[in-house]
This record gives C-alpha cells, structure tokens and sequence, in this order.
C-alpha cells in the first residue's frame, strides 16, 4: 500500500499532540469523527487478537462528577467532550477463548477443529498454573497499545486528547461497576478540543535526544 | 487543528494492518520513513513525559540470530526489515527524575526551583515506598503506548508491521545486554513489507462487535 499521507503530514499532527490540560468545555466532537475513532479503538491490535478489555465511555454528567472526586480534582475529566475509561479482563477463562474462537468462526468461517492448535497455544499460555498472576498486567498492557492507538488517530483528526493514569482505580472501579462483570479500570482518555486558556499547548515538547532514546544495535 | 487526513483515509490504514507473520525478506524500509517512525518513537506520549525506556534497533543479523533462538523461531525477527526491541526501566531513582528535569529545562528554560512541585509530584508517585514493585509495570505500559502509536505510524507510511510478545524475556535481556543498564525486554516490533505468500493478508479481521467492546455510560 502507498503512504497515506507523507512523513511531514504525520510529524505535524504527532508534534502539535499534547497532553491537554484545559478543554474548551463547549466544543463537541463532530459524530463522525467519534464514530471513526471509537472503530480505531475496534481495530486495535492485542494480544492474540484476544481483545481483553473494555472501552467505557462515560457521557453522563453525573457520573462523570463521581469519577472527578476519584480523580484529583482534574478537570479534564468533566471539560472534555468526551471521556474514556479503559477497562482490562481481570481473569482468562476457557469461556473467554472459546467466545473469541466463535467470533473467529463468525467473521472467517472454519471449524473449532482447524484451530485447535491456536486455542492450545493460547490456553498454555494464559491458562497456565503460573499465569492468573500475570493476566491483570498482561491485559493492562493491551488496554495500553489501544490508547496509543487512539492519541494517534485524534492527532490525526485534530482532536486533542489527554492521557490519565491519575486516578484511583478501584474507585473507578466502584463507580463504574466494573469488578462485577471481570474488569479493572487501568488507563483514561479525554478528548476533545484545546482551550485557549491552556498555557500548555504552546510549550515545546520535552523529549530525551533520540540517540539517548534510540539505541542501534 | 483540521485534520490531516479524512476518516475515511485513516481507517483505510487502520483495517491494511495486521500482524504480519511473513516479511519479504528483500524489501528495506526506506530511510525517510525509517527516520520518521524513529521520530514518532521520540514523540510517543509517556506517564509525567518521563520517557522511561529505550528503543533497541537490532540491525546485527547475528544478534538477530540470537534474538530468534528465544523468540520460538518466529522468523519475523529474522526476516524483517527492521526489528525494535521495547525495553522498560526496571526502577526508578531521583537521578533519573532529576535528568528529566534537567533535560525540560535545557528545552523550555526555567529553572529547578520553578519545577519543585511537579518534582515532588513524580517522587511522591514513583519513589515512594511502595512504588519500586509497580515500577516495571509502570514503565512495560508506557512502551505499549509507544508500540500503538508505532503501529498506526506505520500502517499510515504503509509499512507493515508484527508486535511481538512471545520471547523470552530474560533471554532478550542477556542477548541485548540490558539489565546492567536498568532496563528489560517487554515487547518487540517486526516492521517491513509483507511477503506475498503471507495468507493472513488478506484474512478478514476479528474483532468483537462494537457494542460489546464500547460500553457507554
């Protein structure tokens, strides 16, 4: 496939990316700009193809207010258009696999019998005695590429985002209800758009020099 | 900002990619693309911007060799074009929080004195007595941020691109020499152009339905 657009057009939107601060409360993001970045969020690569997480997104006021008193008073998460709680699996089960196997079916045809050998890799490797210790961080780390994916993609489309890893978990947890049906809060995102006030949209990027970053071998 | 590129535009780059299993061996990236997915690299947002991890280029066909030895024979490690190794700080210390500071100071100006605050923020956060367990997992995450903006990246300059978690860590860290730098293997990336004979190609994508991934509140 030729580029879809050139290395300038790339860097331009990666670098005029920040972590905002302060959204213009009153600019909404246009729907068909949100419906293609909540289907970058679908496309997301993971472990697998395994998907273990969910994306909650909070629309509510009300809940929203709950989740800023568990949230150190940030108000991105009430300003921004829209808000992202990313929720990672917990636990892996047999059942769990087996849904992703019938989605595989579903979408590509097949059998359970064809991919037997994929469903012994994953169980042996998410199944194992020694693995329930390391799924939490193991989906964790999925619920990760998705919002690198997802801070990309609004660049992109001009829409500002803010990564949040300042808030206390299982009072998301609470809020949301999440520990109930197998998942944990683990990462957030605001989006939306700048505001004028934010005094950090004009500071330079701070970033190590690439060779201290990037190591040839 | 408007946006770079339509949505239409984007989700085309979106759905062209896949984990590539197969790479055509013969085919380089060339250098204007490799040096602007090395900047987006650079560019990758980070918990408090603090950048905790390297980005081990593997070129070395013999280190690369090695790498395929604890990596299950996956040949991607072998055959494409270019080989990132994502390695994670396995601790934290005031020197490497001072350098940070040190290094948004020489960018942005300013001074230490002005900075105590967001200093005392990032100690209290990561060298707190607790925090030297949740390090490493801390810093793992924050190179998957760098590994999904990587993909995305890729797929918009049409490189093709494989994540890869299934190494052996430990072994990775020796081959590369990393421990005795602070540092540990947490996830690779293949980057290239895929082969013709890949079959994966052109198999359609598996993904849950949106409404069973997206939960709106």
């Amino acid at each position: 496939m030729e580029p879809i657009l050139t290395d300038s057009q790339l860097l331009q939107a990666l670098r005029w990316r920040y972590a905002t601060k302060v959204f213009d409360p009153t600019r909404q993001i246009p729907a068909d700009i949100w419906a293609t970045l909540q289907e970058a969020l679908v496309l997301s690569a993971s472990s697998f193809g395994l998907q273990p997480y969910r994306f909650i997104v909070v629309n509510d006021p009300t809940v929203r207010a709950r989740l800023l008193a568990h949230a150190w008073g940030q108000r991105q998460v009430v300003d921004a258009a829209r808000f992202i709680v990313f929720a990672a699996r917990t636990a892996m089960t047999e059942a769990e696999i087996d849904r992703f196997l019938d989605r595989m079916i579903a979408v590509r045809g097949g059998n359970r019998t064809a991919l037997a050998g994929y469903r012994q890799m994953m169980t042996d490797s998410l199944l194992s005695p020694t693995a329930a210790a390391r799924i939490p961080h193991w989906a964790a780390r999925q619920c990760y590429i998705a919002l690198g994916n997802l801070l990309t993609c609004a660049a992109l489309l001009g829409v500002d985002t803010c990564p949040m890893e300042g808030f206390v978990p299982a009072e998301f947890d609470q809020v949301l209800g999440l520990a109930a049906q197998g998942y944990a809060a683990v990462v957030c995102c605001a989006l939306g758009y700048r505001s004028v006030a934010d005094k950090y949209a004009s500071a330079p990027k701070v970033r190590f020099p690439a060779q201290e970053l990037i190591q040839t071998v």
